[in-house]
């Protein structure tokens, strides 16, 4: 027997549940719409061919690398390098996509984006004064792997067009007079998890500024930003860093295969050790990792690498080809919104140009209860935002999500959706 | 640029390096023969068919919980749940193979046992005061773990004949008393790594009373566990533990398939909320996994999962295959030890009865300096036993592993360690 109150204190944080009960509801309701789980879409995923990208892969260490195929088989079967297999594939895509030319060895393959978190927070936060930022409401993920280590999180509010600079300036400011400085700020710039919201290059290069300023990293999660329309992609801060101010987090969960589990992060900081010795963070963060997980599976790796080989080395064209079923559903969700419910009554939603997500604002608390009603009553799923605030309390806002679903399902979802919220405002008024 | 000082702590600390180090080296020397490797014997490995294991598991699925062939899919491409997908199938085959009975909820499927050090370690220590207690040498993946989450760990020296269980009780008692009590007991009872030592089950028995008496949960490490002699098993802390004082860390990774990433832990001790509530400490696990790596590769689990059927559901049917290569392994180095090297001048070895390891006492310092030394004039690689001891001080210990080598390597390999110990020696008289 062990008590709950003798445990880390993270597990008593409500955000280590978030993801539990988003199974769980998902599971309870089978007949229900679910606009809750921001897994990519089945559509993008049923034709998979595992068989094929590992045999493309083990291709590549023939011919590309001169290995037998016996040899090129025991390397996929045994353990690897802690920093990864085909870091040279993903460093020579990176390139081909973004033109910018960052040495392999400064990327980290990791058992996903979460993994790429949790080792740069542990690598990068060695005084327990240091804080990390974060926009909110923000990725649960971020802020359960720094509560699993500890590490104090402050978070700035999003504003409509983003990121309230200033604020986030002033902050700086008095955290570094109170001795507990910034040293990192989590941003997705792209179509961020759970708002939708969509960084203009203007706010990317005053953000920019703002970490060579007070001395901050700028932790960039790049997960969503293969949503964005064809030719309208804003370069991300990797592209834009001049100074090694950002750490990159990738993931292939999205875009090619959640099952992998793999993800990665670019990490080409010089660390100094005195003044004749430096090496690259990355090395850090590859130490780190051989301790929380030793390797990223080779197999998984192998699928990865192969299917990325699959479409001429290229990440973004192997992306390009799910963006459609995303911009599409996303697109029958905000019509279907702008037919089903009117902008009154304190109904309000945002207008994403990508992502998964749409932020709903609504006339009343948006919490368990009212999801609970929303399931059973109206056959109808969404996240509660405050799942995705700090401090978990309740607020007016939903996360709609709709990436899972068939466009069939949106429409009939916002249906439901508008009928329960029918209810919900007619009970208000009474 | 960063500053090393500034990262944190568990940076600076050898046993970080130690992983890196072994690849390192065995890269740089590809011509000797390297006794250094804990990694699964490549014969095991090369006639991996991940295509019918897989098909074998989605078979499962259709046949055994009524799934259609597209929704079997759907379950290997998506994420999964945090906890596992293969936690029946486990907790039928650890019921099957032992005669315990464990609910699968009690079960976390992990990437690699290296996740559930990690996971459990976090969960467990809520205070900065608990300690975590090691036999010494021991495995520098638990030691790592620990110094990631900031846990003092303090080390019980092995005795020849196991754990001095004087010294443990001692320890705990003076433990208690300045309020730094020992939360838990890592200990792999079975050829642990790096020493190939094997408690007997009188020790087991006392090793669980101590830590009834003192209030300590065992760790067991069982990874080497499939290599004893046919028939010779010993049963299992798990399997003697009447009062949940064991977590139980396995892995497929020594047994099966390293590069699948798949271990798991029993965690079946219930957690007292208060007076109505309790849940598994699993539970809690599955929490904390979600923040560290999301959920463990579905396809990987499948892998696993449809390796275990194949095998009728035993997981040790599936290991008892590959227990004959590391027993042969292990008589040939034994063998060839007594041949090439006389117990005298400060040379002695242990003779483990089962386990990739032997321990080898020299006359002389076995550092870094004197492995280059081995490598390069005598092409024969080892790990020193520093590596293994929490300060990582030197001391006259190295450790051989017999998993990853052929019987006519280990007998060329012995001849070279001789010339290379004859040559150590000789210098050392002079």
């Amino acid at each position: 027997m062990l008590l709950a109150s003798e445990l880390h204190r993270s597990l008593q944080d409500p955000v280590l549940e978030s993801i539990n009960f988003l199974n769980e509801v998902v599971g309870k309701y089978p007949h229900a719409i679910s606009f809750a789980p921001g897994a990519p879409s089945p559509v993008n995923l049923s034709d998979t061919d595992v068989e094929k990208y590992i045999n493309r892969y083990l291709k590549h260490l023939c011919d590309d690398r001169g290995l037998k195929l016996e040899q090129a088989r025991a390397v996929l079967y045994n353990y690897g390098p802690s920093g990864g297999l085909i870091n040279d594939i993903v460093a020579a895509a990176f390139k081909r996509d973004r033109g910018v030319d960052i040495t392999p060895e400064s990327f980290v393959i990791t058992v996903g984006a979460q993994e790429a978190i949790l080792i740069v927070l542990r690598a990068l936060f060695g005084s327990s004064q240091a804080r990390l930022a974060v926009i909110t409401p923000c990725y649960t993920g971020i802020i359960g792997a720094a509560r699993l280590l500890d590490i104090n999180v402050i978070g700035i509010d999003e504003t409509e067009h983003g990121i309230d600079l200033k604020h986030l300036s002033d902050l700086c400011r008095s955290a570094q007079r109170c001795k507990k400085p910034i040293r990192a700020l989590y941003v997705a710039p792209d179509f961020a998890n759970p708002t939708g919201t969509l960084l203009d290059i203007d706010q990317r290069q005053q953000l920019l500024a703002l970490a060579e300023t007070h001395n901050f990293l700028l932790l960039e999660d790049n997960a969503y930003a293969f949503t964005a329309p064809l030719g309208k992609e804003i370069p991300t801060l990797k592209s834009l860093d001049k100074s090694k101010r950002v750490v990159f987090l990738g993931t292939f969960a999205k875009s090619c295969l959640p099952a992998a589990r793999v993800g990665y992060v670019i990490a080409d900081q010089l660390v100094i050790n005195n003044d004749t010795n430096s090496h690259y963070f990355a090395d850090d963060l590859v130490k780190v990792k051989s301790m929380t997980t030793l390797n990223t599976s080779p197999i998984c790796q192998a699928l990865i690498g192969g299917m990325i080989l699959e479409y001429g080395g290229s990440i973004a064209a192997l992306e390009q080809e799910k963006t459609n079923i995303y911009q599409r559903n996303l697109t029958v969700l905000l019509n279907a919104l702008e037919r089903h419910l009117k902008v009154d009554a304190g109904i309000s939603w945002n207008r994403p140009k990508g992502g998964f997500f749409v932020r709903l604002r609504i006339p009343v608390l948006a919490d368990m209860a009212l999801l609970k009603c929303s399931a059973a009553d109206y056959g109808v799923l969404w996240t509660p935002m405050s799942f995705f605030h700090l401090s978990n309390i309740g607020n007016n806002e939903l996360r709609l999500s709709i990436s899972y679903l068939s466009p069939e399902q949106i429409e009939e979802g916002v249906g439901r959706l508008a009928a329960f919220l029918h209810h919900v405002v007619q009970k208000r008024i009474k």
